[in-house]
């Protein structure tokens, strides 16, 4: 149970706390709307998977297992894919430079001074921008700010990957500033 | 040296990243408006306060230093107000209330999950309630959004508590609006 008062089971994860307070509910979503489907030169599904990933590490299975299912339905994959994430996607292609972000990812889930400037210069190699780079560490520090919002207040979420592929599909096609 | 090309030496800490994609900074400032200056019943001084204490524990130099100069405008103290905040609060007089939520901001900081039903209760036997709580968390789940994106991208910031000062002024009389 919630460690508040929250519609947790009817909104499971941050849906419950994005509707308790609606004014902080507004930049959240506004926010991942932007890093997620804004303009950028990497893909929507290449954004998702780092937001996926990100939540994994921070052990936080709502925005592991929704995030998972919004890449999974930008790129035209099942339910399996939620589980390749957890194993740093061995079945899944990834382009190098992507691997190159990834890794920056993971590092700022560490905390911001476990970036090092040998993995900016890997991402660089790779053909990484600056707003690459920029996107990539604020997108992997926005989810350690929802994966601990979601979790610190003990909300529900459903146990099961099918569970989240109709929610991926609406996070994919309709966005964020739709809940 | 910034990790990317940023206006750092003029625009030091986040305020060069806010300026860098004008589009991810303004919902990034909203946040921060809304939970440490908008209506609550937890002073900003205690919003301010969490804050500078979560960047602290994520080492954020940048960070724990303005939001403990914010802290300092909001109650008249002084520059060694900041180094207090390294401390846990030793010579600053703070309620019991207070104190049970720098503890669950702290359990937050270390990962959702870290906060515990015991956390909880003991916030609420000292008069707590949902919105306070649900605040609390979210403002130190921010933090460790703030606190990855400043230090992540390798940004600079001054070194001395004094140079922050001016700027804590600034926050807690005109707000996160005005970067």
């Amino acid at each position: 149970m919630a460690h508040i008062q929250l519609l947790n089971d009817q909104l499971p994860g941050i849906v419950g706390l994005l509707d308790y307070r609606k004014e902080t509910g507004q930049p959240l979503s506004a926010l991942a709307e932007i890093l997620l489907r804004g303009e950028s030169t990497l893909t929507s599904g290449e954004r998702e998977m780092i937001a996926s990933y990100v939540s994994y590490k921070n052990d936080c299975h709502f925005c592991h297992s929704s995030h998972g299912a919004a890449a999974a339905a930008h790129l035209n994959k099942d339910a399996n894919f939620i589980d390749d994430i957890k194993l740093g996607f061995v079945k899944t292609q990834v382009s190098p430079k992507l691997r190159t972000l990834l890794n920056i990812a993971a590092h700022v889930q560490q905390g911001g001074k476990k970036v090092t400037e040998a993995d900016i210069a890997a991402a660089r190699s790779e053909g990484a921008t600056d707003r690459e780079i920029h996107d990539t560490v604020l997108i992997a520090a926005a989810f350690c700010m929802y994966n601990r919002y979601v979790d610190g207040l003990g909300t529900w979420a459903p146990p099961n990957n099918e569970a989240y592929m109709p929610m991926g599909e609406k996070l994919a096609k309709q966005g964020y500033m739709s809940f």
